[in-house]
């Protein structure tokens, strides 16, 4: 198995070029759960569905979230009856959602229903949250302590950031064969996606660490950082506040102890000899993925990194 | 107060006759929970949607039921998920079962919830659920014993009944205040609905028939049964099932230690002498409730044989 650590947006488009490029059966992606949260009722996983709808080819791409055509009318009745509305729910995008709850209510945990959804919507890349406990990422401002989707979407990242709290409900177990699975992974990449509170949350997972550092198999990631400035979301400041230098150097030095190599962008050519004097193998590759063939090139480059002898098609 | 004790289509329509001819707040709609059930993790409740929604002006008025102009995205995205779909769900409609759902979940009782969505959709009549327990109805079919409403939409009533549960979760409670509604109610009217699966569970509560009986305040009935035939739904088979005749006299006299009177259709003139020899006094009209100004008429005989000096607009 080719593991794959993922956040959303960014990771979802690296593995839809990688499942194009090696078989999808031969990949598991373990996505973040630290954004997930309760509202209306209903258990919101916002990076297991980008992942999920983006392997199944029926995500907006334009926006990166959310379902295609999508329509909001049930939000809108929402707001009539005095219901919050400041996080999106599409009509169709709500049915995983009810789906979701609904089953967990009935004492399914997330990584089973994960698994469910993702065969429903025919997709093959095996899909698994980092855990099946509660994992919010909360992020501390100068407006108080907030749930990392209320920073992120209600106060559109407007509040300073004072530093990032993972795991703010209490311990977090890794996902049932999570360790196994990346004790008996093949590579183990990274996706490009932010160190903070994409990747952040999974590392934190106890054993999670450990686990990729002792493995045997080539550990690769890929930088989300570009010119020192995010593709999407508000990486920069997070790294800032985690302590972190917000460049594809800064994401080599915050992986340091896992990684054999790291995927940056041209425009960052000049990081690599000190990326190499930290002992990751750096690969310059032009890393914006605007559609599938810049998807498909940077997988490429990343199974080249990793240095197995991988068919890719 | 003119207390109504109501099903879901045919009560509707008669209470938005009512609102319409006395004032809205002199009104409140005592409306059954036994085809209350959970779909999807979500508590869907007929006919206090069907209720609700006809007195905001937003029902669907071909079908009864339903929101005006609603969309099914949500219930498709269930069904590819793996969902059942036999019972159909809009997008708008949606909202409110997720918003009673989310907030009976928060510790709401199912009164509260209804009273917040009459309010946030405008509707003046108070809306009050039969009891906050759960109170289902179950059909005795030759298939077996079938939730009221996986026998009326799923199984489209096609099992033969062989008889009828009500509360078959066990002791139902009245709602709050619903004892004392009833014995401090200027009027109580029985709407034209299924006597034994819409007013049965209503009766059926502990408390409720000898509250009513004990009124002095008028007490009439509208006969859904017209010409021997349910305007809609199954009330024929059922109040066979339940022991009934099928007609305007076995409405009166399922009734008749409970009404006054009762309003029956014009069709139906020569059953008068056998009502009136039950003590109750006939009063013959047109039933059929095709508009608006038909409702109207009918609200308008139905106060006119309750004897309260009502002025009516």
């Amino acid at each position: 198995m080719i593991v794959v650590l993922s956040g959303g947006v960014g990771a979802a488009r690296f593995l839809e070029g990688l499942a194009a490029v090696v078989a999808p059966e031969r990949i598991t992606a373990v996505v973040n759960t630290g954004d997930d949260f309760i509202l209306h009722g209903l258990h919101i996983a916002p990076d297991l569905d980008i992942v999920t709808c983006t392997l199944a080819g029926v995500i907006d791409r334009a926006q990166g979230w959310g379902i295609a055509g999508d329509t909001t009318e049930c939000l809108q009745w929402l707001g009539r009856l005095g219901a919050p509305t400041w996080f999106t729910l599409g009509d169709r995008d709500l049915a995983l959602h009810i789906y979701r709850t609904a089953r967990m209510r009935e004492g399914a945990t997330l990584s089973m229903v994960a698994d469910e959804i993702r065969r429903s919507l025919g997709v093959a890349v095996k899909i698994v949250p980092m855990s099946d406990d509660p994992a919010p990422t909360h992020i501390l401002t100068d407006h108080g302590e907030l749930h990392f989707e209320e920073y992120f979407v209600r106060e559109r990242c407007q509040p300073a950031i004072r530093g990032v709290r993972l795991h703010a409900a209490g311990p977090v177990r890794p996902a049932p064969d999570l360790l196994a699975l990346l004790t008996s992974a093949e590579a183990i990449i990274i996706a490009p996606s932010n160190p903070v509170v994409s990747v952040g949350p999974i590392l934190a997972i106890p054993g999670v660490r450990a686990a990729i550092a002792a493995t045997a198999a080539p550990v690769v990631a890929i930088s989300p950082i570009v010119g020192g400035a995010a593709i999407k979301g508000p990486a920069v400041p997070m790294m800032t506040a985690a302590g972190m230098t917000p460049t594809a150097l800064g994401v080599a030095e915050a992986y340091a102890d896992l990684i054999d190599g790291i995927v940056i962008d041209t425009i960052d050519a000049e990081l690599a000899p000190a990326i190499d004097a930290l002992g990751i193998k750096p690969l310059i590759t032009d890393t914006i993925m605007r559609g599938l063939p810049e998807k498909m090139a940077l997988a490429r480059a990343t199974l080249e990194l990793t240095g197995l002898a991988i068919a890719t098609t």
